[in-house]
């Protein structure tokens, strides 16, 4: 087994939420090939003297730079170098981990991962509100927005994603959750779901704005920016001053 | 608005996987009020001169103890000791952290909360697997395997559970798995779907044990210890030493 590689998670952007492990690998890494959203203020954690590598792709995008990533990775790898592959959120949600994970193995080399503090815990944090609910949310599911073309997923769970009685947060989902909300009011999800938008979790420009599964798709069209957001919806806690 | 309360997220337990802001809210608290879960080697950061008290509730145990909670919380606040609400995992998850929000609330006394790295993104990182797969896996779940009275919980989401294309984590599901597993099958998840015991994740005695659906039960019955433990199981990355 020659050469390793750290996947690090960045956690969801404010450096004081890495964990103390993260912050560690990346002080002493030798190089970091990072994503945009796992950039900002973290990469001044990093050595002076580490190549910083940006790697990212804005989603939408297809992912013809995966082969480049891997490529990198292995490189840096077998060339000895500490090499730390920093993902924002939690590298093991939607991050294509296991494209980079299995391009590593084919090549014997090893790697391990280091978890980190997922956005859609830091959104609801910022909110003030917790994600499972005792009596009313016993499940809590994470779902991708669009698959690999960019468009809303075909294989959706209707049952899954129409229940009363569990919170969904949708990772980059903006662009289709207008059709997304129309397929679930059609299965009975009542328009008046309660909704959250969270843009730029933890970072200074964050953003929350509460709506409903009705009205969603008309504030992300009209009141919306361009960085990342996760959309929360369904049994949600609504405190005295929620919106 | 009087009094002031930070719920802190432990992570699994290892020390290491704190975030830098939970290690600073936990050295500056003058009280902290801990889980069973949450304590051990993570309290060594707290200063000598603080209240550590702990309030742990063992699972299947009733929740007589959720009112004496609130109101140590509350006295803490209201005298305006600096007191840290201290929770294994990330606190939004299965924690009961809406109990205590509301009795803060209506006292109000106001709060904040710190994510942190839940036991199943830990769980998935000692395994070297991720969590979501951009083909396979573009939906994960987490529930909890016994509802208030310590039973499996009766509003179980079965299209949602015996999904493919899904990974599901069960938190504090060891006690109840072999009735569920059960249902699941009668409901067409194969007996050989894939599945992962992880006990005291991120801790010295980490015990990672790959199994399945149909073989779940057995394991528990007859070769798991009486640590926290999550199952995992459906559409997860098999790499060639999954055994």
């Amino acid at each position: 087994m020659k050469g390793f590689v750290s996947f690090v998670s960045s956690g969801p952007g404010d450096p004081e939420l890495l964990t103390l492990r993260a912050l560690k690998k990346i002080q002493e890494a030798e190089a970091i090939l990072f994503d945009d959203l796992s950039a900002g203020r973290i990469l001044e954690f990093a050595s002076s003297e580490a190549d910083l590598v940006a790697v990212g792709k804005r989603a939408g995008q297809k992912s013809s730079r995966q082969d480049h990533i891997n490529r990198l990775l292995i490189d840096y790898a077998k060339s000895g170098t500490k090499v730390v592959r920093l993902k924002s959120g939690d590298v093991s949600l939607f991050g294509r981990l296991e494209e980079e994970i299995l391009a590593l193995k084919k090549e014997q080399i090893n790697y391990e991962i280091i978890p980190g503090v997922p956005s859609a815990m830091a959104a609801v944090a910022s909110a003030g509100i917790p994600l499972t609910r005792r009596l009313n949310a016993r499940r809590i599911q994470f779902i991708t927005g669009h698959d690999i073309d960019g468009e809303l997923p075909n294989d959706l769970n209707i049952p899954a994603l129409v229940d009363p009685n569990v919170v969904t947060v949708i990772f980059m989902g903006k662009k289709t959750f207008s059709k997304l909300a129309k397929v679930l009011s059609e299965n009975g999800l009542p328009e008046s779901t309660p909704a959250l938008l969270a843009e730029n979790v933890s970072r200074d420009n964050e953003k929350l704005t509460y709506s409903n599964l009705g009205s969603m798709p008309n504030l992300i069209e009209n009141k919306s920016g361009k960085g990342p957001a996760l959309i929360i919806f369904g049994a949600i806690l609504k405190l005295e001053n929620f919106r």
